[in-house]
């Protein structure tokens, strides 16, 4: 990957002269047959760009109470959009025609006027649960009759493909806009993608510039994107299937109370009463197992392209020998 | 009233020189223990410039979920002062220092930064559910040490007191802002104000300015204000009586479900399943009895000091024959 | 004016049901041959909320320099709006297509998008000089061409029909919003009106209410704004004639270094280098005579309606022998 | 440059575990004797950071009416900050505190709060004009007096330390903020610095995150931002006495009619009336000369680290015989 960043052939891609970023851009239009396409620095830049472009000050944005973009992204929604939030409590963050409708406001002076549903997929706090295109049809449909956008915060959208074996390319006919990321799972150093029409793609290429988000020549990064996307897809299966393996063995644990279904790359577990979530994992870091709490009594894992199957033997034994 | 209107002295409130203005807002300060106060067009505004002074862009409020400020001040928090919001989920509206700490945000980039909590008393979308000055105490404790500032939205403040029996001086000591209404129950035509220290007030101040709320000679609403104070308080409680009398008969009806407690002026009760609420308050209305719906399946009533003894007679008649 | 008030039919004018305010707004779209109009409690709230209207978030407003919408409001277009400000120097404040044309923007992801034109008739820092509506017809042309909206800061916009002798009947055309005050100059105690297209004013109602304008019984205060309409607007001839007699006084004194042209009811003028303006304002006020500083060296007189004539004649006593 | 890069040792730059970046920042601090740095993908979030540190919605801020602050940052202080702008008319763009000190707001309702000073140094729009240290001292007292802020847009400061000689170490006492730019003419890719105290750059990393500037593995870019401190500042000498021989050429051309005094690598001239600046440009491209316009009559170059002397030799030829 440092290969194809140092050999990219770059421009100022805030005059849309960096021929890298370009090609990132384009690459990802066709694989989800989308218009146009927007590079940023991050994943909270191309969230927030959306829901900017497709709210305005006093709007609402509808999505689920542990939605990436309400949770951690620093209250951007009402910073840098002005809008309010509707909280949904879906299954693992996943949402439904049936806990969207009511919750879409009707015109009326006291309310914030609904114009945006956000999903996420995988969810994070979800334990990494996922979508299938057949949840996310009616969704669409039920914005577009009520005059809803649709935004597809896809930091995870490769692990979800892989699981689901949904297709790319059907995605683009159900959002208005999708948030890729090339760091995380598919190991690019930095950047996401904003994919949306040509018109929105024009509004948060401005929105880009106001917020400081327009790198001079980015194609260096964009070069690691590329190389991610025809690298690092297929191999997400393996990460999965160590996330399997981790999730039997830990379900089997003394120590241990329930394991969430495990979907894709993330194990969310819950450690049994008399254990302190925040007391295994200092044990699991001594022992070189990386992991953080997600709650008081819920630890979450995850695995990627730097974890070898090796290392996820090694885990598994430290795993059995943690507490007798 | 209309006299003591008439009779008003005036002058420039945008200049602090209309004197009705000023007197309502030093009696106001007097009974409720408070250092200084701002006269304004509406308890949204006492509200949403509260919320301003005692956060910043990117800050978080925690309220109910069913909070007068989050739900029907148009997306008020997010538009006027860039801040997120926390729903909690209390008792009928009410919060316990239980639901407060575990979501004041720890120190992290990732997470807005937790700066007000927001009571709202009674409350009005838990019909009419009171806090007793011994559930507030805590609260502001809490908030005390975590850093948080304390407002209370005080729309129905009056009924509260007159249901509980708290004293209005002893509710200074617990808020950093007050917001009380005039109108509505206590039956002045226009006007809210809002109660805090000099130092909020002055920036108070400022921000009614820049939202459009400073009038000119404001001293003829002003002085409905202070006869509403002087004649409309203890009168409250024949209302509270009157919702009484109607709760009970309502939860004798064939076609009721169920009745909420009744604590003050407001009743909230359900219908039976084969009923909607729709059309139960078409018929009322068509009888003369004005209602609204909150939900598919409940009814809110409000009694006020419009409503006199002989109407509520009227109303139980009505009731007790609307369904056979 | 307090006996109409009085005798007020008033409604909940949240709800639109206050017949007083409506008639009001009735009878201000006739007069200036617009669709829609909106009561608020201040012109500051018409103005900031036609602002919001007519821009978006990163916009530019293209005004006077001395406009009161960008330095009396508190800094509301930025505060309210997001909106970026475009500076003109005209003469006496009065702009013309030549000062506009080279500062709209182009499109350019550098640049705010320009938006709206802010005129005000009378300018208030510019003396109380008027635009006539051939002055205003190009400019509508010019914004109608390139996609801007034109929004008149009708403060003292009575004075201007006085003065010019134009047609309150031909300012619709050329405006998308008019702001008209009831208060200052037609002595009405509180309010203002925002007059535009039936599509504005639904969204000015609903900014009206998340800002917190939105008024219960306003009709108090709509009745002494009829009131006022009716009796007040002819009676500004007086003033003006007040204002010449006062300005010919002043142009002879041997403090006075020049006094600017008196179109309306404002005088201002500047004394010679030796005196203090805030001196000679100090020493006037002693005197009775109510004025204020607009810059070092300048002072500024407003006649209106509590100023009589016998109140002119003493006060150019006064003016005659302030100093020897 | 991209060997230094694609050595770089990076880690989560969200998470400030990116030794590059540390290092990067840690280096610009000594330099410029300040507390605290923040790496970020632009000058505009460095600079639109910067301003949001140092202002509060409604306050305004001070910069020349050239300031790229205030231009070409796509409305940011309004849209960023809801700040207001008070804009002065500096020589070339320099101010000074005669300036300054008449426009910040006295304490009054009416008025934005005068927060924040923004300079530029070097001035873009001014032909790259500079601050001298000593002109910047005053400027500095007078806003520690009246409790401002005083930020530094220094996109082009190394340039402006070459021309003048004073030294980066002095420049942390004058400032709160200071914006450096490693991209442009440094010649590294991406990346700017801001500078501040650490309770500053805590807020600044905050904001930074909800902007969405937060960048995981930056150290590639901030690599080559310790490569260009290293091997490019020096170097400035030679564009400087690039410009200066251009800018002499022009001066003696007759299809010239002024050139703007050249401090460092920017020349600014304007071409005679019957000659229209955005024609010449047009030929000059052709010949492979890359300006721009800066205004109707006036044209822009740059000299930068791509420009040898032979091809400022060239250029020299090319201007020589445009026009006949």
């Amino acid at each position: 990957m440092r290969e194809a960043m140092m050999q990219a052939k770059v421009g100022d891609d805030v005059f849309e002269e960096d021929e890298t970023v370009n090609a990132l851009e384009a690459k990802l239009c066709r694989m989800f047959n989308m218009d146009a396409a927007l590079y940023c620095p991050s994943g909270t830049m191309t969230n927030q760009i959306a829901i900017k472009c497709f709210t305005n000050p006093m709007d609402e944005v509808i999505c689920d109470q542990t939605a990436h973009v309400y949770r951690y992204e620093g209250g951007g929604i009402a910073y840098n959009s002005l809008a309010s939030v509707r909280l949904l409590h879906g299954e693992r963050g996943i949402l439904t025609t049936e806990l969207i409708e009511p919750e879409i406001n009707e015109e009326n002076i006291h309310y914030p006027n609904s114009s945006l549903v956000v999903l996420e997929n995988t969810v994070n706090k979800g334990g990494g649960a996922c979508y299938k295109l057949d949840q996310i049809a009616p969704i669409h449909t039920l914005c577009s009759i009520k005059g809803l956008k649709l935004h597809l915060d896809g930091a995870r959208l490769f692990n979800a493909l892989i699981a689901t074996g949904d297709k790319a390319k059907d995605y683009g006919q159900y959002f208005d806009g999708i948030s890729i990321c090339l760091s995380k799972g598919l190991g690019a150093p930095v950047g996401s993608v904003l994919l949306a029409s040509k018109e929105t793609i024009k509004k948060a290429r401005k929105i880009r510039k106001v917020l400081g988000g327009g790198m001079r020549q980015a194609g260096f990064l964009a070069a690691a994107g590329i190389y991610a996307l025809d690298h690092h897809v297929e191999r997400l299966k393996t990460d999965h299937a160590h996330a399997k393996v981790i999730a039997k063995t830990l379900s089997e644990l003394s120590w241990v109370n329930a394991v969430m279904p495990v979907e894709t790359n993330i194990i969310i577990f819950q450690v049994k009463p008399k254990y302190e979530a925040v007391e295994v994992v200092r044990k699991l870091t001594e022992k070189g197992i990386l992991c953080n709490t997600t709650n008081r009594d819920t630890i979450r894992f995850v695995t990627h392209l730097d974890i070898s199957t090796e290392m996820v033997d090694r885990a598994i034994e430290i795993l059995l020998h943690l507490y007798p």
